[in-house]
């Protein structure tokens, strides 16, 4: 494994999410594989989770971290080959790349998508233009289009909760006052699509993801049938593909509550978080014992950790 | 000890003086207590010193250090239970405190008061939900009402330097352009309460600090009166409590000169720091022999400690 | 050495060459070095080389950092002595200096000139005043004028590029949209002037450096002159001494590129970065085989090194 992108740079997603369960039952067991290495952490987006996770995983390992605003600490950065640079952007991410390089033996990069572009958001721009010229592997920690790290955390979950074979994994749509990438819930797609599991996405029409994501899931447009029997609850906003980055109007009823999560099979409920509090989920539904919102984003350290052995391995 | 967030949560303050002292005159000491322990910082108002102080604390004792600047770096944090959050809030202090928690051994936290609504401000809600919601030992940076790392420092800093039993100490309020918090001289009050001092409040008329606070010390209106016989003397500005965060106008002579400084014992001079240079005091004070100012700043470093310290070793 | 902020500092620069160079072969030899030891690093500006560079090379020798972007994290500094501090700045040099002199073995600072007062940015007085109130070594990660750290990589990067005793190297002033500091080219020529190189400077009429710094090398009006025979074209723009802070209007044709660089000894190109493509330098440039600029980049990692070596064995 050169990078970590998507699921796609994973041999074996099972024998991948074993690893991570062992890594949590002794996350300091592997100090000696970090030492003397050095993670660099760029940012071009918020993030809590993803930061802090991927700092404590690093820590774990026994890495070094140097975290970066980009944009805010450092420079704005061109993306754009042959561009004269007499404009806002102040280096190119040619040499951004190589220069960040040379100073970490992996790097971390997490850009969002403008949800205005979709030719230029779906090519994925940022990370891959990083990775053409970076010397290091590169952890994706969420793209334009896919948040691998989050899906691989996901995973871990639900093999720890999951009580039979083949569980029923429904992805939901659910409401959101902004316009959010797609990222989350195709990546989600990605990684169920490796795993034992029955995976149903039901979303309003209009809402369809990308069709190289919504083609390896069962959709459903009707949530109430989509429930039925579920085990596993994802919820999650996403702004169109369709009509690209419009965000939904009078859709507010798609909110996850108990009454739907009532006729599931008493399923799991799942969210990436940040999650805004009775707009997408009850607080009753977030608050309940089904709940698996804060295991979720422990679990981001374990993937994350084992994200990191992996490229270190196979460095050396 | 659970967390620190007031003098109420420390057994002992002599014995906690006398122990920050011992770890000043060898801070590495104890350097295997942090051994894969992470302290995680947040802050969501400015810091210098607590910043620094508190992350140099950590590190001598072997801790890993995660610092955020929570509304800049992550997201907007919604503390009202039951809210709909379609507005500017995107995550709720009931997953984010939960979420850090995962991810540190002990989480300190730093958020400044409204000045707007008094009632809200001294229920000191931001840091209390967060300790509400986080499952690891939680540190006060400084809290709406409150900064008990100060005050600590404070303690240590008089108790080195004091001449005699029971020295004079007056908490003496100072002019300043900006409405300020009451928390360091409300949290002063409470730690030299404990503390075998004399301890004197002088404010104008108007500038009582709450009734919890002042009904720990004697209350005087004349500062000249207040001076005589100090043996410290304690410069804070503070905003009113009674007209709910107004500041003042027409008080600049409530600055610390060394007229008034010569009314006194041959006082020392104390400051929290950041200080507003002939605003506050003059330069002569604050550069007079007498003045504390810096090596009270560096007590913060061993105050620090001594909390982190008593924090591990109750956890383990 | 107390402190580390131009070529004076360094008591003989080729030494720290072959110093720099040995470093470089084995990054983590010296970890005892910095054992307990903890590096400050203060941003008044954007970076990201020194930044990056900077905390590599202090976790290469075993120190821990600590990064404060020193106004939006913390306060807003003042530096004039007596002034009346009841406008926007929060805290005097002479605290904040003091103050984090204290949680560190070593401070690093960077700021940016105003290019507007000459006199006062020339006097270097944001680095002089944090050197006059610190109680540690000092070093400049950029000061108004001087950028050492980027001049001590560029000598690294010629000592092990050149072909020949005495190669000649050209400092040449290239275009740029915005008004830019003289820093890195002071510095250059400061430190050129201790190295066995023929040092030519060419810049258009009006932007000579300042005497004190054009004085060390042959200064040519005529760009194509100055290339001739060339074994080092180092490109920078740099706003206007005479005419303090003017940026150039309708020099574009100042731009290096393919056909200047075949009127050279097929000479390397250098720049310190970030560089604005297709304006300061052609693609085909930056991109050739001579191109030296990540080779630069990766050498700042040395430089600091080396310059922590030397301030933390002085110390000892």
């Amino acid at each position: 494994m050169k990078n970590f992108i998507s699921v796609n740079d994973v041999s074996n997603v099972t024998d991948w999410v074993h690893q991570a369960i062992r890594v949590k039952q002794d996350p300091f067991a592997q100090q000696h594989i970090g030492r003397n290495k050095t993670l660099g952490l760029l940012f071009l987006n918020p993030s809590l989770r993803t930061r802090m996770s991927m700092q404590k995983a690093a820590l774990n390992l026994g890495m070094h971290v140097m975290v970066m605003n980009l944009y805010h600490d450092g420079w704005m950065i061109e993306f754009e080959d042959g561009s004269v640079m007499n404009q806002n952007t102040q280096e190119h991410i040619r040499e951004a790349a190589a220069v960040i390089s040379q100073y970490c033996d992996i790097v971390g990069i997490r850009t969002f998508p403008t949800l205005e572009d979709r030719e230029k958001d779906y090519a994925d721009k940022v990370i891959r233009q990083f990775i053409a010229h970076a010397s290091v592997p590169v952890i994706s920690l969420e793209s334009a289009i896919l948040h691998p790290l989050q899906s691989f955390a996901d995973a871990i979950t639900i093999r720890e909760h999951q009580k039979k074979d083949k569980p029923k994994v429904v992805l939901s749509w659910a409401p959101h006052p902004r316009a959010l990438p797609q990222a989350v819930a195709n990546s989600f797609v990605e990684w169920m699509a490796h795993m034992d599991v029955e995976l149903v996405v039901t979303n309003p029409e209009r809402f369809d993801l990308a069709p190289r994501f919504s083609d390896q899931a069962t959709v459903v447009h009707n949530q109430q049938e989509a429930f039925e029997d579920a085990d596993f609850i994802y919820a999650k906003n996403w702004s169109s593909y369709e009509e690209y980055g419009r965000k939904a109007h009078g859709l507010e009823h798609w909110i996850i509550d108990e009454s739907k999560m009532s006729i599931t099979n008493n399923a799991y409920f799942m969210h990436c978080l940040p999650v805004r509090r009775n707009v997408v989920v009850t607080d009753g539904v977030i608050e309940g014992p089904e709940s698996l919102v804060i295991k979720q984003a422990k679990n981001r350290e374990f993937a994350a950790q084992t994200v990191l052995i992996n490229l270190l391995e196979n460095e050396g």
